[in-house]
């Protein structure tokens, strides 16, 4: 089918406004906040129903066109970059809180939905949608969904896969179907599941049934200072193991903390070589103790300092430093690139000693700013991207983060999903039979590898590559033809 | 391949010890708790291995001759029931904690691990395994993940599905895999989540990482009574959409109080027509405030006595009562039935009116004890099994459950799972194209439809049947060739 064609029968499903193909106006597709990675799609929809998303699914498949499923492009793996081309389908105009249900605790809401706005929409009824990327202001629900999101405060409340109660999915085939809605107790395989943290590449989203969360009655923000991240890495190791548990753990290394206290005014000394951010939040009655018994913890690994948040501005100051560390992080270098990895929270401690030896084995400052509670690491490597070298050594320190990472038993993505740019790290993390059952599983979903392709599973590698995988999938199914054929 | 020969092939790898072929020892192994459906296994086999697992898998593929895992056969929909003989898997001998790490929150256990005997066990290091189905004493963990079951402690600690972070499982082809290993951030599709759940048709699961609960610092437990069910059903909605999070919510009708009253010797009034069990747990600090909450709202809803059990004894005595309230339905009838279906909790006082009358039209005495907070009902048809007509009865009637529950925006089952006794009401759930996207599923990971086969999906009937199905999900995968060549 020529492109022209394709763009009219576009037009015919979703609208004429519904359609962008202006090469200026695609330009702006051609990336997610990963730039590394870029690829400008053919056209893009913008879909207004279920019925719609159907529609351009069913005429894709017959075109043989590759769909890529787009939130607000705020993931940093590649995962809504049109590598091939083909047709992005934005979200952007399903942006409908469609039904909030407090007295069954869930929230209905199409993709598009900024989960920050979800989070406003709920608070006059005391509750939030409780996962809360960084990147929150400006990210989708949908795209939480695919990168099974998390956030500071998932610590507490779980990862975003512990607030899906069902989803509506248009699959590959087409067919709009419900995984569920609204039980935790749905009977059959569990869809919701297979679908959360999928990255696009097994349907769309067209509606969600999320839970909600009970806003706490009280909550405190402090912040400890440690002379280096050991003591700060330490205390939250120690904190977990003591059964405590703070709605967040957030630690911020000395770079870090230079990058942040100008721009924030936050007045840190400089003597501090990580700050613990600690929120516990819960009723009022016990609030205080559970504070003062972690802090007991801090003070142990030898914090020099304790600074409360003690009024709604100074708390909102020390969260905006925090969740826009990464924006600062434009004063110490012209370009970063996020490693993004999870260790065993006891393995904290030696894994930050090993990023600071990376850091001067490649000679590139590197700034941490990470949810140490769920032991997910942020090691943020500063470069200039004009200066080849840099370029390179950039990538090989990221390589050897994810290296250290599994060693100490940890995972190669924390939050921000596989997409394009982990996508050959995955044979470090799953051998070719792990491979082999997600590479069947996603083709029984998407036998015409139509949707999101090239993403997740390794390419150009002989064993870890999807067809070789589905090969070893398919061998095994083609048993099949000996005993029912 | 003839029996004898299968025998002596599964005793080299299993050793002679872990083969139970002797005609007598196979009958215990005929049923699960659900015993109107019963099946004989060929052979019964107790690998203490994955490894043995793995051999007894292959085997079996080889020889076409079906697996059914099995637990401690305690569930009551048939699940664990060989229907069409072929190899029960027992985990009994798989029945060791391999590592505590309190530090990481997680212990890793063998399936044949009894559910109450992991609690004792980390009891001393202050933690819990939360599920806890009533079946706790006999039930074992690979159970549990079969059937993602609950228990009343789920409400506040969700179902066995948030405390799996990852398994080692081996595959109907026989290879062996690592799910995860404790991360909730595991990359890639959540194989964990298909697992879990998926009542032994996808896998049999030979290790599991599982999350460690902190025991309540302290905890309360009171009793109260209603006239009748709709006051403790108005009462359970209410608290929950007040935001309250009470730690179970179990509700017992008149009929219920009466079997379990002399037993327990709760010396409970005749005049109580509904008993709601509300356990509040969590720090000291507030707990009482907490309970004094709920409680003003039990007054609200007509509550005419608020017994607090005040001692362990007590608290043990109340929890005696209710968890081996099934039990005690034998001092009403002969055999019961017991249904297991979902609603949304605003919907359970509509629901219980109408099982009352679902129990006139039937003219069979039902009996109520259920997860309330969860809107899990358990009505509790009581009939005797050798009158015909009392029999097609007990069916009807549990039927029209099914039936009212769905239409209340409800699913069939909450935490036994479908197996054998409820795959007919699939299609009163599921449409076909929700049962062919499972079915597709399940055809990448058992191609040869040899675990646990005839389970879950409806058995011929045309559009909802396994074959069928997976025809329509073939149907569609077939394309492939067209594209791929």
């Amino acid at each position: 089918m020529q492109r022209t064609e394709l763009i009219d029968e576009l037009r015919r499903i979703v609208g004429p406004r519904g359609v962008v193909h202006n090469r200026d106006a695609l330009m702006t597709y051609d990336a997610d906040g990963c730039v590394m990675d870029t690829g400008e799609p053919h056209v893009v929809v913008l879909p207004t129903s279920a019925e719609q998303v159907s529609g351009v699914v069913r005429l894709a498949a017959r075109s043989r066109v590759p769909i890529v499923p787009r939130g607000a492009g705020t993931g940093l793996s590649g995962g809504a970059t049109a590598m091939s081309g083909g047709i992005v389908i934005s979200t952007a105009r399903m942006d409908k809180v469609l039904q909030i249900d407090t007295k069954n605790g869930r929230v209905l809401c199409e993709p598009g939905v900024i989960n920050w706005e979800l989070s406003q929409t709920l608070k006059p009824y005391g509750y939030q949608f409780a996962p809360d990327p960084s990147s929150q202001k400006a990210c989708t629900v949908g795209g939480n969904i695919a990168n099974n999101s998390g956030g500071p405060h998932c610590l507490k409340y779980g990862i975003t896969a512990s607030h899906v109660l069902g989803v509506q999915l248009v699959l590959p085939s087409g067919e709009v179907i419900w995984t569920g809605e609204g039980s935790p107790h749905a009977p059959g395989y569990d869809l919701t599941g297979v679908i959360t943290g999928s990255e696009g590449t097994i349907g769309l989203v067209t509606a969600a049934w999320l839970k909600l969360t009970r806003l706490p009655e009280a909550l405190r923000v402090v912040l400890a200072l440690f002379p280096d991240i050991a003591g700060a890495s330490n205390s939250v190791s120690q904190v977990i193991a003591g059964g405590f548990l703070p709605a967040a753990l957030e630690i911020m290394d000395r770079l870090a903390i230079r990058a942040v206290n100008d721009m924030y005014q936050l007045g840190l000394p400089e003597s501090a070589g990580a700050a613990l951010l600690i929120e516990c939040d819960g009723v009022e009655d016990g609030l205080d103790e559970l504070l003062e018994d972690v802090i007991t913890i801090c003070r142990r690994n030898g914090a020099i300092e304790v600074r409360p948040a003690r009024t709604l501005a100074e708390q909102n100051q020390v969260w905006a430093a925090r969740k826009n560390a990464f924006g600062a992080m434009g004063r110490l270098a012209p370009t970063y690139y996020l490693a993004d990895t999870v260790v065993p929270r006891t393995r904290l401690p030696y894994t930050m000693e090993m990023v600071g030896k990376i850091s001067l084995e490649y000679n590139l400052p590197i700034a941490n700013v990470f949810h140490a509670g769920d032991g997910n690491l942020h090691p943020i490597i500063l470069f200039d991207r004009r200066d080849r070298s840099q370029n390179q050594r950039a990538l090989e320190a990221a390589t050897s983060v994810m290296h250290v990472s599994i060693e100490q038993g940890g995972v190669i993505s924390g939050e921000h999903g596989i997409g394009v740019e982990k996508q050959q790290y995955m044979t470090l993390l799953f051998n070719t039979d792990d491979l082999a059952a997600m590479a069947g599983l996603h083709q029984s979903f998407d036998p015409l590898d139509l949707f999101n392709p090239g993403k997740i599973f390794p390419r150009g590698r002989g064993c870890g590559e999807l067809a070789a995988l589905r090969r070893s999938a398919v061998s095994w199914a083609e048993l099949k033809g000996s005993v029912t054929g």
